[in-house]
């Protein structure tokens, strides 16, 4: 197969993405993701609601106006396949990239993340957060 | 604070990384992340065994190397703030970006996958695996 997009690869260099084509090592034509991915998954206390998925999804898209969070990504169960390792139970994830502990630290008591928690909060009857800095 | 980064977001767009920028909506300057999120967290057999966790690293960088992988974030629970919903318990993170659940179901039959399972399996008692798709 052709390789004809860039991959994109968690590097230990404290790099922003626009920084970071160059200064990695070229050894591939691969570019770093901010250092830290903050993961975090919800399940609904009303699971078949649509409207209590799109009010959460909603809120979750206004996290990535916070300055300090590098990326984004909100998503819903996939439909690979059903294994015993995989987890499908939850409504919603919330994937964000930071550059920095400190970052997320400063996300955490953003006056958007609190809103965000305001209003959401009454939605969701669990959440697991992972938060994992590259290596 | 100035922004002068680029932000990444997904996007329900099925664009690579590439073709990304030019073809998103301009009401920002995000480009948007592969839509499939594979998220993989591992506990060590032996936890307290730094040789193991850098074995399982080490077979976890193998894994960029599949056509399919889009993105790669290999870490280790990161310093966060201690909080009932974070679960730091993980001793490795794998997340890999695929462009579709397609992808990832080649990336599980691919031989670097099978090769990689072979090699570190010995090396975990527990996985959960969370697959993500953008919305």
């Amino acid at each position: 197969m052709t390789q004809t997009r860039r991959k994109f690869v968690a590097s230990t260099v404290a790099l922003g993405v626009g920084a970071a084509a160059s200064a990695m090592p070229s050894t591939s034509a691969m570019k770093p993701y901010p250092k830290l991915v903050h993961h975090v998954f919800f399940w609904l206390k009303n699971p078949d609601s649509k409207e209590d998925l799109n009010k959460l999804l909603k809120g979750l898209r206004t996290l990535e106006k916070i300055e300090t969070v590098k990326g984004v990504h909100i998503g819903v169960p996939a439909s690979t396949e059903k294994r015993d390792v995989v987890d499908n139970s939850y409504h919603a994830s919330e994937l964000l990239f930071f550059d920095s502990v400190e970052g997320q630290n400063a996300y955490q008591v953003h006056p958007i993340h609190k809103k965000f928690v305001d209003d959401c909060s009454h939605l969701w009857e669990k959440v697991v957060v992972y938060d994992a800095l590259a290596v």
